[in-house]
């Protein structure tokens, strides 16, 4: 039988036992710090050259001149075009409803007028540019540069700039034809600290942008909270996780390979089933067991499995979303009778799938919503990656005269109060009588 | 004459000099780190005895329990009480404003159907639990309170926990009432990097919160960045800064006093004059010149303006918006006739101050807007404080049968196309008829 831990809701001490499950603490490696410090400090000084150099020694490659590095739109529309039809079309179709999810997410300027004639509202903009990171080498997912760069463009970003690393000197054809029908503007095959670097500060050639999205290595990682405050960026994502609560009327096999459909991303991947149901704990462990042996990544799923997943055996489907709602998953499947009558109770989570025919994987591709999700317990405080992570309010405040002679009678008594003069005398000044009431 | 620097952006090297005008590092030091990283440890491990300790040797008070530490309810109504009346109708005026303008930020739940019955949307939800960090001491200002309190609530969190230091024992009326008047439910008189602690981790007294929000020293900022992830923060806010751009009709005393209320803040602040009307620049230093020694904190002022000042002689308006969009200023002040036709050519901007009667002082008090607002440039690709900070989003997904069907034939292309088979599988089995067209 497969390895894999069982916790049971009943149990004195489960709370703790479920928090040590969760436990996950990203390790901010010391010498990978001191690195990408360095790294940043170079790109900064030094620009292209050090972009070249970076390339030559990380991603083995041979490359003279920064013009080298640039990937030409030519270069995509020859990546799609080479597609087979059938990869072609799914792409296409996946685009298409990403694109129709995330217009629905798009936040318009407000705008109202008191009795005085002041108005109040807000802005709202998109982004001038946007940097995408996209991973190299054996991780390069195509889905992942949908997900990133179709929000930026429905938000009306006006340049996207994509890096993406050609370790030495590959690239996957999809992820450059995903760019093309993404509407990415841009593509330098940089990538580590530099390229994240470069798009933080800016070289001669890359541009500076205002925000980069996009998962990425620990030194992408590392880099990306180290540029934060220059740019903006999207979260630094955790292992991914997925939860999902059955009431053991769902086929143990479809469960079992939407468990591993979470384990084989990575060793450190979280899988959890919960289920009232202890018999059918059994049958999805049985499945699992069984199918392991199907799976090329079955190394990865097995360590993943025992390592971080669980089987968790509650009272009721009740208390199954109070074990959903503490870890508030990135994922959560709610594969029972009925599932709209659960959501409302479901105070976290990164994307909810509802009932037995809405595996997680479709939600990963084509479904609609983003992929980009809150990891690590972060769905409490955190949304899925989305237009609004593109766009940027501004307050707007004019006031009339009747308005300022108001206003500035309450300013002025709170600065006062504060003992910030200027502030108090810079709305008096706005008061016509100039008289304030004591 | 009051020492401020003076730009012409017909200088060759204008945008350069700019640039350097607005550099501006927040040096990470790396005692303050440590000690902070210490701290935060200590709290970790120790919980309420830890916080007792720092207490005493950080606030230097004399406690002996957590129990003194907790203000009651009845502190906050006895302060509302005494206060005198119109700060207290000036204090629930602007209350209620911020409550108004924020009512119509607050962001609702969406869903709809495809044609095969799929169902897509997005549930929005409010945070658990907030912590809001108010500053002790001198830089006690209620306005804060109010301005990060009230959007907390408006949003529907359920629990709001303050915190605020009492250094030396001595804490400030008006902040307790804001507090009272916003809807805080607990209030711990705490501070410094063990209190931003207690709420990232919880300790038997105090609660664990989902997001810290609000202001505070260097140490409060380092103990709010190192606590990222375990929790949500706001953003790590740097200096104050005013832009304002007029057209030279305003009166110079009006414009000198704006520019004072950002300088009296600190000496980092930065207050910046654009305008195609030399004489007007010339005026409004004249102004400065002899307002300065009306002003409590004159030298304060003195020292923001001759540091971090400017006033900027441009050709023209739109040449005035163009050195605003690369500013990207936290205030912008348009003190100019039919300031509505520029609004639309802002980028820009944490919030934008139209007309010459609306003083920024007005937005930081009682607008209604919030004044927790992006500064050094990050409004390039951030907004105000606002409801949206106190909510998040869970994408929903429920597939019919024949949606699952569709949606499982491109998903399977796809993760076979990046090599996870898993996911695959876990798509088709949602395939009814099990068979994939290729």
């Amino acid at each position: 039988m497969i390895e894999i831990r069982r916790l049971n809701a009943l149990d004195n001490d489960f709370w703790i036992q479920l928090n040590t499950l969760l436990a996950w603490d990203s390790v901010a490696d010391e010498q990978v710090m001191l690195s990408v410090r360095d790294i940043i400090r170079t790109v900064r000084q030094q620009g292209d050259g050090a972009l070249v150099d970076y390339t030559k020694r990380f991603d083995r490659r041979e490359v003279s001149d920064i013009q080298e590095l640039i990937i030409p739109t030519e270069r995509l529309q020859q990546a799609l075009s080479s597609l087979d039809k059938n990869q072609r079309r799914a792409l296409e179709q996946a685009a298409e409803r990403i694109r129709d999810y995330h217009l629905r997410q798009k936040q318009e300027s407000w705008q109202y007028t008191e009795a005085d004639g002041t108005v109040l509202g807000q802005q709202v903009t998109a982004l001038d540019r946007a940097g995408l990171y996209v991973p190299g080498g054996k991780a390069a997912y195509p889905s992942s540069v949908l997900m990133n760069a179709i929000p930026a463009k429905v938000a009306g970003v006006a340049e996207i700039i994509m890096v993406v690393p050609a370790p030495d000197g590959l690239l996957n054809n999809m992820v450059l034809a995903a760019a093309m029908l993404a509407g990415v503007d841009k593509v330098f095959s940089i990538g580590g600290a530099q390229a994240v670097a470069a798009l933080a500060y800016g070289t001669a050639t890359v541009p500076k942008v205002d925000k980069i999205v996009g998962p990425g290595n620990i030194y992408v990682a590392t880099a990306k909270s180290m540029v934060f405050g220059a740019v903006g960026i999207d979260m630094i994502a955790g292992p991914s996780e997925i939860l999902i609560i059955c009431d053991g009327e769902t086929d143990p096999d479809w469960i079992a390979m939407d468990l591993f459909s979470q384990a084989e991303h990575d060793e450190q991947a979280q899988s959890i089933l919960v289920s009232p149901d202890a018999a059918f704990l059994d049958a999805v462990q049985q499945s699992m067991t069984q199918l392991l042996s199907q799976m090329p990544r079955a190394e990865i799923i097995k360590t993943s499995i025992a390592q971080r997943g669980a089987l968790i055996h509650v009272e009721s489907l009740e208390q199954a979303i109070e074990v959903s709602n503490f870890i508030a998953p990135e994922h959560l499947e709610l594969s029972v009778n009925e599932p709209k009558t659960w959501l409302g109770k479901i105070r976290h989570a990164g994307a909810i799938f509802m009932g037995r025919y809405t595996a997680e994987a479709l939600g990963d591709y084509c479904a609609g919503a983003n992929h980009v999700l809150p990891t690590s317990r972060t769905a409490r405080f955190s949304s899925p990656l989305g237009v609004y992570d593109f766009q940027k309010r501004s307050s707007i405040i004019y006031c009339s005269e009747d308005g300022a002679n108001r206003l500035g009678k309450i300013a002025s008594t709170l600065a006062h109060a504060e003992g910030l003069t200027a502030h108090a005398r810079s709305a008096e000044y706005r008061i016509v009588q100039n008289l304030l009431e004591s």
